[in-house]
């Protein structure tokens, strides 16, 4: 079962602390804050959204950092799901 | 009797969790928070809503997630329906 | 006395719940929640709304749905009528 | 001394509530609730209105029903006017 | 000392209580109210604002009503000034 | 070192009271008020802001009106500074 | 592990009080307000952004000064970085 986000819209999932201290990234780990960095899952097709042409510019797979508190949050087969705006990613983590 | 849908709004159906789950989607069923998944049965025309083309991406059928609290509720026929924005349509889920 | 509304504005007068159980409808009838079901009375010329074009898309006799607390209520020949934007229909019910 | 209103603006009066009696009208006539007909006495010239073309829909003596609340109450040579804009009139009085 | 507006902007100054009197208009003289007659004392070019063509309508020396609570006040000369964008100013008085 | 503003931005300095009184200008001098009349020390290129033309209208050297409260205070070798939007700019004193 | 910044994205790094005076700037050190001269770390591609083209004017090391309390703070490999949209960068410092 998957997701196919409308227009602009992305699929992503918080990368768990553990695997992005490997990676070299320190995340604050406190509870209160939750960690932002989160992979893509989906992508929609961009196109034209409110009378503005939107062209992805993220992909699957890709490593992003996006707004807190953006997005709506769904769970999908279990999984905590994220579905934000491509708007509200603020950069491509490499 | 059946709702026609102005413009860009979608009439959907939320489904009932024990049948998504049948479908492997495992939903959050605490009383609090209702289910997000949602099945459309009417579409409307799209075209110029607020000078801006839009056209429809949702079909009659569609599983949708839609964002929390948008849309308005209405009953017809004994049947819980709301009419959303298809800019409050997230995903479609497949 | 009639009401000939401006630019994409539309008259309604809300359905009484009893005419539209016959119907088939069955509405919250409670006290707290005003019926939603409306008979468009009249139709206002559509045209250059906010620098948008607007095509009426209701036409008199038409029942529609409105979103809640929109609208402007008036008293007129002793009717509650209610004026509200074209785009604040949400759909019509056949 | 006479009011010239700029742009997409009205200069309009309310309608007393014995007169609109007269004419059928019933209104509501507590004192919480004003009345809500009024008269237009004169209309601005159009045009570019926050860059967009508005051409006035309202002619001098044109009954008229308006938004509660909206539009700014002046005083002059002792009637009390109110000065809208045409987007706050919703509906001419016939 | 003079203030030059730029773009859409107004120069204007409250009309005493005793003046407009003799002109005939009869102003709400409380305290808590601010009269709503001023004059204008400097007009800016107009031109492009915010992306939008702005003819200037209004000339120095005229007589005006602007919203109330308008503007940013500023003392020059010792004279009581109001600065508006031209879209505050509702009617010219004549 | 010196500041250049970007876009639409200028850079001020609130000029001193007794300054100004020396050219003539009475401010309102209480402590909870500040003055109003700033001089223009960098002027940003103008251009393309919010996808809108923007032609710089001041030059350095000016004396300006300010909206209070707008822009953002900055410390830059012992001076107070403030940048504006040149929207932010009123009018010119001369 | 680098940020590779969407749209019109800017990542910067406050630069700390010490260098900072070294290169004359005084800044307001107190504990409660932060500094605001920053280090350009990585820039954006522009291009359109919410269907107006954007160019790029800064670049990777820039020292700029930012809108308080704008962009999102997030810490990669241990720095504090912070990332803001071209528009709330006020001004170049040279």
């Amino acid at each position: 079962m998957t997701l196919k986000p409308l227009s602009d819209r992305v699929v992503i999932k918080m990368v768990e602390a553990e695997e992005t201290t490997a990676s070299g990234i320190i995340l604050t780990g406190s509870a209160k804050e939750k960690p932002q960095v989160a992979e893509v899952l989906a992508v929609g097709p961009g196109g034209i959204v409110d009378g503005k042409e939107v062209v992805m510019q993220v992909k699957v797979g890709d490593k992003v950092i996006t707004s807190k508190y953006s997005g709506t949050e769904v769970k999908i087969d279990g999984e905590d799901l994220i579905v934000v705006r491509q708007g509200d990613i603020l950069a491509v983590v490499e």
